[in-house]
């Protein structure tokens, strides 16, 4: 039992509101539930801005130009096709493995084929971390591809990133329509401040190890139930509710038992995720295509409105995670792909944060508190 | 420039002193300069208990009995081979990759052949982390072949963890005394608390992603040059220096031009490394066998010697990196397979300490503080 003067109330569980670094990247303002990019509001850039220039601005901290957007457009374009190795690497995989668990042995794979790989400088890590953005699309959609069967599909270079990604997992260019979702949820999902994925990436690269040695600790940590999972859990949540008119017994019963709402509450927003309210947008306007993405869209409105009425005073609202995968399925995504699509937009913050991180790098090195014996011997 | 009331005084570069979690694994006493796992000293486990003991004491928390220790042992020489898949994956990478990132490739592909790989409960954590235990030697040794031009070579259930892994790196049967040489290194790198491979594991780890995705991410991070690539950096110095004779020019370029010494100071010790003392007392013994050796070894010596008169006053000594490069080469091994030798040590202390972590696990999201642009418009 913890008494005042039990060190152990000097752990920092989870590092809640610890600084670890500087940073003019993204801002998170929970309080007022306003997400920044480089000062500009998500509500702006997922209404005006592409894919393309939000990764530019979180890269270097301005909007492009137009001649800087097209050299930067075409760096991308340039980079979408992978080694044939890095492909047939994912080919030996079984196809029923985690496809975040291929995506890491892609992207470790993809730099053992980088002869730069090792030189730790803020220009190189910007050379690599664009292809990287770039490639990570073509990796997800491969994985996709071969864990369902079919051969990957390769990279057509008059779309957009957004359209192009929906063509290489289809195999379909994708409608104006579904393409701008994919690029609103892709920028909304690009950077949010030190999540565990972009942390898990800071630390792997505080040895001045490699830029994909950090990526693909970020993909494994994003990978995990407690992050980027979240979303599925949500989903399935509504799904298994299964109408608007079962919310309340629903509810009864997560008070009743004290349970939690997936893709309800936020470490850091105490008031609604500004991200949910764009999503919830897009998933009203694809939901309207059939009666079950209907009746899903409703079920989760009824429950956002519930679940706000018992946890709203506790500053519990509806994340990002809430009404993603609704969108994705209406776009006519797979539920297994959910986080790796939340990757393949958040690879552009992991970059950002680490190229930023470099010029002020100090190796992580926390301690832990030693409660074990002591004078022991082995004689 | 940082004034009292400057909120970057906020920030804890590199987590200096932050406690993260309670741990009975291992404790760092800098101050006096010991090392216990699980209270018993470093000097005793390296003179009298195998590195089969040491991880079951790591990963438990208890000396083995003779029961426990033979059914610990049968799991890890059962699980020595790996599959096949893996040794192609390796197989399809440049030779030239850092062998570390190989080791990336290569544990994260094994975690797509693990069907249990997502049950995350302290039992399974305990099964695969034993597993691993043994298969990362095994997957060490095969990149060390495969980057050779040579076939991997299949493990000896007759030989000991330290002896097999010594032979699948070199193909013959070593010595009792490399054999013990190879056990030491293995037990003294075994754990050391939380440096940056440890809480990338445990970051990694937090979001509930599977062992695999986090052991990667540490393998990744210890590769860096401020981390598991510093023994290299330290032998080459020596290398460098060429002879005992030198070491006074050198130590005088280093005082003028404030340079640092590779191999010397740590962040917790303020006096010598222990393993420091043990490395040397080996390096020693197995240098005798050739000139060179023998000249880099004492070069060592007076390195150590006159390093000491100029910074041990300011609290820094040679660390555990200072004579463990020496001691390998005395032992054949080659310079780029010393990160990796460091891998399969503390994948023992990775294990435990995620085991360890589970049940107090929280998720790791600390903060960045934003000193960026606002109120910018995209219109």
């Amino acid at each position: 039992m913890a008494t005042a003067a039990d060190p152990r109330e000097q752990i920092i569980r989870g590092l809640e509101d610890v600084l670890v670094c500087e940073s003019s990247v993204s801002d998170v303002d929970g309080i007022n539930g306003v997400l920044t990019y480089r000062g500009y509001n998500i509500f702006d850039l997922a209404e005006k801005a592409s894919f393309e220039e939000v990764s530019y601005l979180l890269l270097y901290g301005n909007r492009p130009t137009t001649v800087e957007l097209k050299d930067f457009t075409a760096k991308l374009v340039a980079a979408r096709a992978i080694p044939k190795a890095v492909i047939e690497a994912i080919k030996t995989l079984p196809h029923d493995a985690h496809p975040m668990a291929a995506m890491e042995v892609a992207v470790a794979a993809l730099g053992c084929t980088d002869k730069t790989a090792n030189t730790i400088t803020v220009e190189n890590d910007l050379t690599i971390g664009t292809q990287l953005i770039s490639q990570l699309a073509t990796i997800t959609a491969a994985v996709w591809r071969i864990r369902s069967g079919k051969d990957p599909v390769a990279p057509d270079s008059s779309l957009s990133h957004a359209a192009n990604f929906m063509y290489m997992m289809t195999g379909e260019k994708p409608t104006a329509e579904i393409a701008k979702m994919m690029d609103v949820a892709l920028t909304l999902h690009a950077d949010h401040e030190v999540p565990a994925s972009t942390f898990a990436a800071m630390v792997v690269s505080s040895s001045l190890t490699d830029m994909y040695s950090s990526i693909t600790a970020a993909i494994g940590s994003l990978k995990g139930s407690l992050h980027g999972g979240a979303n599925e859990n949500a989903l399935r949540n509504v799904e298994k509710i299964g109408s608007p008119t079962n919310v309340t017994a629903y509810m009864d019963d997560v008070v009743a038992n004290k349970k939690k709402v997936p893709g309800v509450g936020h470490r850091v927003y105490k008031v609604i995720d500004p991200r949910a309210t764009i999503l919830k947008k897009y998933a009203e306007q694809v939901s309207a295509q059939s009666n079950k993405l209907k009746n899903d869209f409703l079920t989760a409105c009824e429950l956002e409105k519930q679940a706000t009425a018992v946890f709203g005073a506790k500053g519990l609202y509806p994340n990002v995670d809430f009404y993603s995968g609704i969108l994705y399925h209406g776009m006519g995504i797979s539920t297994e792909m959910f986080t790796p699509i939340f990757a393949v937009a958040r690879i552009t913050g992991w970059v950002s944060r680490l190229v930023e991180f470099l010029p002020q790098n100090r190796i992580f090195r926390p301690r832990a508190l030693y409660t074990g014996k002591t004078e022991q011997k082995w004689s």
